[in-house]
């Protein structure tokens, strides 16, 4: 494979030093017109083209964008979220050739990749997703100067800017659906609590119960996995009295979920009812369809990716709130079953 | 948000010209003493730090590979294999604090894309993926100098090194699998036709019924998509002589043909045994269970990863070959219905 020309080689060529090079391709003044002839034809008689890395010196951009994400590299693979959200980034900064830039880190480690982001410029901003309880990287990327926009909920004070789409309505529908068909047993298989938004959903599973009356239910957690799904439903299903309902922090767990009920013997939704979160392409093809929230997480990597393109352009962007997720109603749910009918 | 000190405003504070900041922080020879001084201090009481564009500069490398999805966003939401493909990459770059550089392309820009990574040297080295018929790529990154590892097989003579695995034993296997349980009319619900995989998926089957003396099979298009899958298995299962068993290209568009078939009254696997491929999360929990091909997905990011830093450090890879992809049987294939027996 051909080595690609590089700087080097037209200062080489050119009889000059890198920085001259730079200088003259740059366009920069106070280089004599025989060097800046000199420089010129050496880079085109090389076939180089000044690189990306030396205009970002002048232009102080780098055209990327980054996310980094903290979670283990398996979450991600099982997670629908981030390559629909990514989907939605790209389609806004592929608009001007940007890229994303990815880094992947473990949760000790997070500080230090913010700081060498910002300090070798990799990128020009970074989306803040996976908000924690306590989380430490709006104020980071304050105090590195390092444009950013929040993804979801920011529970400190802080000048990030936040897109957020709000869970909990679509929650809070699925509860009073489950109500509605009669059910008063309502338990719940959460994602893991660390995450803003796992504990967001499941307060509004919480809270519509509260809102209709009635008693606090069952909370397991699930981990956003299916084999958590699935334990955490049989150890609902093992009680002695078990719950009519469940609703899912996540469509995985869920499906894991209706496997181990319908292992079970029970019938869905005649004896058990399910409702998952995410709506993934499957949702509609499991037996029966799921019953679900809609979040749409392309639509928020496009709105996070505008607001970031805002911040860096502009210095600041204003919040953005979504619309809400909703309810999808299919074949998951169903009446309460009749008392002692199982 | 405060902004983050540039280039110029130490050149500015030092008063010498960017050029000369870089030539000092990057230690060229060549500069007054007292005037490194004055850049120095002047770096310091900014606290700027050389970014990496700029080392990018003086070392030739940018730390960070990349990666053109030339796909439409909707088939990369619900493609299980770039998410667990890209945590394999980023296990092996992540060691070293690269970074993976995202870019979207349409199949028309595909040309230009590369041809700017190269030019921009936003990235050391390329994958290449979703190989298709007559693929440009190959040539184009080699015409470029620019580094590449082809991920799959290139039906062109190449000098780009290829990290392979083989889906067709898994897909062969379950054709064998199907017809010691007594099938013979096994019909192909096959991805897009212009991908390399795709289109070695269908001939794998097709090879496996030709090796057992069976006839040809119908081979329906679906897509890779849980619609594509659902309408093509709606059509297998409307002729006047449905087959006994489908194979699908992916798990996607298998799940989808199970929900179809069982909707329309069939008992799986009774009356219809139905194979997928990739083995997703979801597919251990669906009814019943689905019999899947493996592929390894994480595994391939991280040899493909590993011949790319080899090929961007010495100048090329060997070829790797992975193991290939094998059969997960589960509850979704079993013995041939009696003939007339439903």
């Amino acid at each position: 494979m051909a080595r690609r020309p590089t700087i080097a080689d037209v200062a080489q060529l050119a009889g000059v030093s890198r920085a001259t090079v730079s200088f003259v391709l740059n366009n920069r003044p106070g280089v004599a017109l025989t060097t800046q002839q000199r420089v010129r034809s050496a880079a085109e008689e090389l076939g180089w083209t000044p690189s990306r890395s030396a205009r970002a010196l002048s232009t102080g951009r780098t055209r990327a964008v980054g996310l980094v994400l903290t979670r283990e590299p398996e979450l991600i693979g099982t997670d629908p979220f981030y390559p629909a959200f990514m989907a939605g980034i790209e389609a806004v900064i592929s608009e001007t050739g940007d890229g994303l830039m990815l880094q992947m880190s473990r949760p000790g480690d997070e500080v230090e990749t913010y700081h060498r982001l910002a300090a070798d410029r990799r990128v020009d901003g970074v989306f803040l997703t996976d908000l924690r309880q306590d989380d430490p990287r709006p104020a980071l990327v304050t105090e590195l100067g390092l444009p950013a926009v929040a993804v979801g909920v920011v529970e400190a004070d802080t000048d990030v800017p936040t897109v957020n789409l709000d869970d909990r309505p679509a929650v809070r529908s699925a509860v009073r659906h489950l109500i509605e068909l009669g059910h008063r047993d309502i338990a719940y298989v959460a994602g893991p609590d660390g995450f803003v938004h796992a504990r967001r959903r499941r307060q509004a599973w919480a809270d519509a119960l509260a809102e209709a009356g009635l008693p606090c239910g069952t909370s397991l957690p699930g981990g956003f996995t299916a084999e958590g799904g699935a334990q955490a439903t049989r150890a609902l299903l093992n009680r002695s009295s078990p719950p009519t309902a469940i609703v899912y922090g996540n469509d995985l767990s869920a499906t894991a979920g209706m496997a181990v009920a319908q292992n079970a013997g029970l019938r869905l939704p005649e004896d058990l009812s399910v409702v998952g979160f995410d709506d993934v392409p499957l949702a509609s093809w499991t037996s029966p369809p799921l019953t679900t929230c809609r979040a749409n997480p392309t639509s928020w990597g496009r709105a996070a990716a505008q607001a970031l393109v805002e911040t860096i352009e502009q210095g600041t962007a204003g919040d953005v709130e979504l619309d809400p997720a909703t309810l999808v109603i299919r074949g998951s749910t169903g009446p309460v079953p009749v008392r002692g009918g199982r």
